[in-house]
């Protein structure tokens, strides 16, 4: 099996999973480059990402699951940036030509492309150490795109879903000891929030997806927009199983620096309360009040004895 | 110097460089995704390429050449579809946060981006062993797109340029002769031959890059135009270099299989051949009349005996 019957493996198992077909994709896998077509009023929105062994996922992972978070931590970002996603290209680098790992590779990335309605419609595959970069094209409407640059003093921080869990059975693998497969699930198959992302525009002043760690990417946020923000460590949304594999304060820690969340981070109005609620319950995604934007900058934690204290420097993101 | 700092290293280059901003460009690098805008009447072209430390250029390759590389062989592939470029984003993997190496490869990708007039807009950087990733964007108005698929019996057969300097530059590598250099730059430093390629919209019925080696590009057109070619081994144009450094057979061989060429191999209708000429010499790209389109699937090549042959089966792309 050469490179081109690797592609045409592609394009086949492709085509017979995309059910329904995107009209806007005039010419998809098979020739030099994709042909597509944007829609009239809106602007294009793209993201890359990276994935690769031993870095971004630990070695031994299954292909299905590399295959969907190949794709989830790019739809991530365009969930984060309030786009509808549409099509995805993949470079697919392996030390050889893996049919069973193309297949299972292919059936995690385009289980999550079906659900999410995005488009395989290019790339290629070479030769090298297991490594998979992707591209995610999506649309907004002019002027109506989720940025970093745009928290005000005074707003709220929001984040979806719960922290730290990925970052958790990260540990526990590292540890050696048989992980809760709870938190694997989370660290394997991440759920891009591009519901909730969308339903955010126009509510939203900011947003980011924490993929690096709460503290890094509010960061981030803050200094974009040139201000500052109080964190509630006590409020940061936990899971059961986060709550049962952990004390307080190893919890806490993997919760505000553990990365590979993808979870969207955002702030907003107070008076925007109600309408976050309703895309929440719209989108059956959790959100979380979990702090204040402020002007002084930087990022500070409210601890449980009720002080505000900068973030121990210790804590960086150890993925 | 961790992630950020190489990003904003990155962003800080290319804002420096990109001396003429590109308005269709809303947000650039900095958020989670790029916003762009792609103009009414057009649709979008994405091509995706990767290349891989000791697969795609030899151990020792100048980082600048290196960045070089990366970004010419997406523009190729949007060449081979007529496409105007526009964008590209970047996904460095990298075993370090190694500053002189994205400076070096900067130098060299962002030179060509700018002759070029392609934007850096977005993309990551991540450890790992050294990789390349680009996806570029181009435009073309609709239904106007060179394909693979137009070739048609009676048609011209053309190619650009020279072919097999590349495949000759990594035999010497590969030998531990001292190379030409002459040969090896245009391994290096491939020419995407983006300007041809727009001028040939309306004028050429199929069109591909030449980066697996001529019979074996030529042969996808082909399959995908169900036709089939006849070559003229003899027409395949080499260089001076070229002819120096090896005997008839080997450069014959180089010319027909050897990969990296970069350049479009294109089918027209005899009655094009003056519109190819002036095109020709409109974008200062030599062009090469090397074979005729036949109703009889697959490639066969005219040797110098005269009589056509099918290529022993042993040529097969040897990088």
């Amino acid at each position: 099996m050469n490179e081109f019957d690797l592609i045409a493996r592609i394009r086949t198992r492709v085509q017979h999973v995309a059910v329904k077909a995107r009209d806007d994709v005039v010419l998809g896998i098979g020739d030099d480059a994709a042909l597509l077509q944007v829609p009239a009023g809106m602007q294009l929105v793209v993201a890359m990402d990276t994935l690769n062994a031993g870095v971004h996922f630990p070695d031994g992972t299954a292909p299905a699951d590399i295959g969907w978070k190949a794709l989830a931590v790019n739809l991530s970002d365009l969930a984060a940036m309030g786009a509808t996603p549409a099509w995805s290209t993949l470079s697919l680098s392996m030390p050889g030509a893996d049919a069973a790992f193309v297949d299972g590779f292919l059936e995690g990335f385009l289980a999550l492309a079906t659900t999410q309605g995005i488009a395989l419609v290019g790339g290629d595959t070479t030769r090298g150490p297991l490594s998979i970069c992707v591209t995610a094209h999506g649309f907004v409407a002019a002027d109506t795109a989720l940025r970093r640059n745009g928290a005000r003093v005074g707003d709220d921080i929001w984040v979806s879903g719960t922290l730290g869990e990925a970052a958790a059975a990260l540990a526990q693998w590292k540890s050696g000891a048989p992980g809760d497969p709870a938190l694997r699930e989370r660290l394997d198959r991440p759920t891009p929030r591009s519901a909730l992302g969308q339903s955010l525009r126009g509510v939203a002043h900011a947003c980011i997806d924490v993929s690096d760690g709460l503290l890094a990417d509010l960061g981030h946020v803050c200094a974009a927009s040139g201000v500052g923000a109080q964190l509630d460590i006590d409020a940061l949304p936990a899971s059961q199983a986060l709550r049962a594999a952990f004390d307080s304060g190893t919890r806490q820690r993997l919760q505000a620096t553990g990365g590979d969340d993808y979870e969207l981070c955002f702030t907003a109005s107070p008076m925007a309360r109600e309408a976050i609620e309703t895309a929440s319950r719209d989108t059956l995604t959790a959100v979380t009040r979990i702090g204040l934007i402020v002007a002084t900058p930087g990022v500070t934690m409210r601890t449980a004895e009720g002080a505000w204290s900068a973030p121990a420097t210790g804590w960086t993101h150890f993925l």
